[in-house]
């Protein structure tokens, strides 16, 4: 459930694209305003009101942006206004410029988008990269741990490329035995520590997420443990932590992203990038669940820990895209 | 290049079902007008008959097929009546109840196929299997290898997967520094025999074929040799045959089915099987270019070839699909 207010009945992109242009005009910029319209519209209305400014006024409303805000408010108004493949790719492709760190993007991306979305963003990813992101992906999670051999921990690229590639499987249909089957290998690999083995990255890459929530429910009544539990083993291997949070992702994304946005809120100055992150791409999406999963843990609700945390439009801005623009 | 020979003026579709009906009435069934009708007509024109089959009659025209023909001529008639993405689907499924010569068909499927083909057998494989193409594959060909541990060869799951599951950039823009650098990877590690190496997969399985082509061109004029002729090095390595065939599959696809078919013809026996895939897959995409490559190999047409080595019904469907329907 989405927790981005969309009025029932807004304005006309062109009258949207002209107040824009308005909060842009004479001295100041009116951020009030922009995120009044912005974090209040659909991802189609928001499509609606580029389209109409840039017939309105020749220019991208997102270099607009870019020229009148600055500084954290500019990523958030700027990540959250574009379309959600064109966002998916951004992110991706910013992420194969930087650390290994980013490979947690990758694989946020792989798992909580829908498989049509993934395809949108691949799609848009070609006619802007003019190359695919499954290569850019590989060359990077590959070219990462070339330049350190030594450590022992696995590349991400075996886990990364194929959860990116697969077009999973969305149904609901449920192989019993099969989850039964492949509980036992998951343990098995588990237990002598064959976190890479080709059979885990096979049966967590591609199977169905209804299939492998099955899996997993077979995996801790018959082991005695959650899989995630057990995936907890070796708290310095970076492997293991990517793939257990891979499970996470895949079976309870609101608890994922409720611990995303704790460490952020949590860490000393706090981590805009990954507060805007999650805030800009699961407003339209789960939102809901994320606060709730939030409350829950922390007794305190997302919103107030965020008010708390960040300031000015920033903070008003993630606070609107929260559904609680008048806290 | 298509070979396939569509009428400009055909009759409507109902017309076709009607004539098709009456073809599977009576004493026995009328095969030259099966083929008079089916081998003449486009995908499009073939689904439109299936419909109007359909509505006219209550049971699918490939159901009525089935029950009227046998054997290698009832074969090529379902399998080149199928709407491509269909009969893609069916092949690679039947592939995952096979051994591991099917590899081959995944192979080819994953490398002569567009993208957005690709992606549509895809969508058809969850809608009918209720299941993804990347599931049974990835699941297929581990499993085909843990059945037999001893074998030094590499799994082919390793080159398969990602193969299949990349949606792969199909521009023409080449990176020259990228294809200069990545043709040094591949000779290094095909000197150390380091077939599956993650940087040879990564390379093979997701560059564009225009950045792939750059890259292998550059790998024969500084290194000597083309990469296929350093890819012989060990006939007996089934790996590496397949990855061989990979690499001509992607660069020269007419040269790679030119060879499908020799070997098929000049089987003791012939395989009717391969001849059946080739013909029904490629009548209406290159058929044209294999068939210059077959003469230009073989000193013989592959019309004369197929007609010294088939008879019947079969003979006669193979030659109207490749367009010599009056040899």
């Amino acid at each position: 459930m989405a927790s981005l207010k969309v009025l029932n009945h807004p304005p006309s992109p062109s009258e949207d694209a002209e107040q824009l242009h308005k909060a842009f005009s004479g001295w100041g910029t009116n951020e009030q305003m922009i995120i009044d319209i912005l974090a209040y519209r659909s991802a189609a209305q928001r499509n609606s009101i580029r389209k109409a400014y840039k017939e309105a006024y020749g220019e991208d409303l997102l270099k607009s942006l870019e020229k009148e805000l600055t500084s954290d408010f500019e990523r958030i108004v700027l990540l959250f206004t574009l379309d959600p493949a064109e966002r998916d790719a951004c992110l991706a492709s910013q992420s194969t410029k930087k650390s290994s760190s980013s490979n947690w993007i990758f694989m946020e991306i792989a798992c909580t988008r829908s498989a049509s979305a993934l395809l949108e963003l691949k799609r848009y990813y070609h006619s802007r990269y003019k190359k695919s992101l499954e290569e850019d992906i590989a060359h990077h999670t590959t070219g990462d741990y070339r330049k350190v051999p030594t450590r022992a921990f696995f590349s991400p690229a075996f886990l990364l490329f194929p959860l990116v590639s697969t077009f999973r499987y969305e149904g609901e249909e449920v192989d019993m035995s099969l989850a039964k089957s492949e509980a036992k290998i998951l343990n098995e690999k588990i237990k002598d520590k064959q976190y890479n083995d080709e059979e885990v990255i096979r049966i967590i890459s591609t199977r169905s997420k209804a299939q492998l929530n099955a899996t997993f429910n077979h995996y801790n009544s018959s082991f005695g443990n959650a899989i995630t539990k057990d995936l907890k083993a070796d708290p310095g291997d970076e492997f293991l932590k990517l793939l257990r949070a891979t499970v996470k992702c895949l079976t309870t994304p609101e608890q994922y992203y409720e611990k995303v946005l704790r460490l952020a809120i949590n860490k000393m100055g706090s981590d805009e990038k990954a507060l805007t992150r999650v805030v800009a791409t699961r407003a339209e999406v789960d939102m809901v669940r994320i606060k709730e999963a939030y409350q829950k843990r922390n007794s305190v609700s997302l919103e107030q820990a965020i008010a708390g945390d960040t300031s000015g439009d920033f903070k008003r801005m993630l606070l609107a895209l929260l559904g609680a623009g008048d806290i």
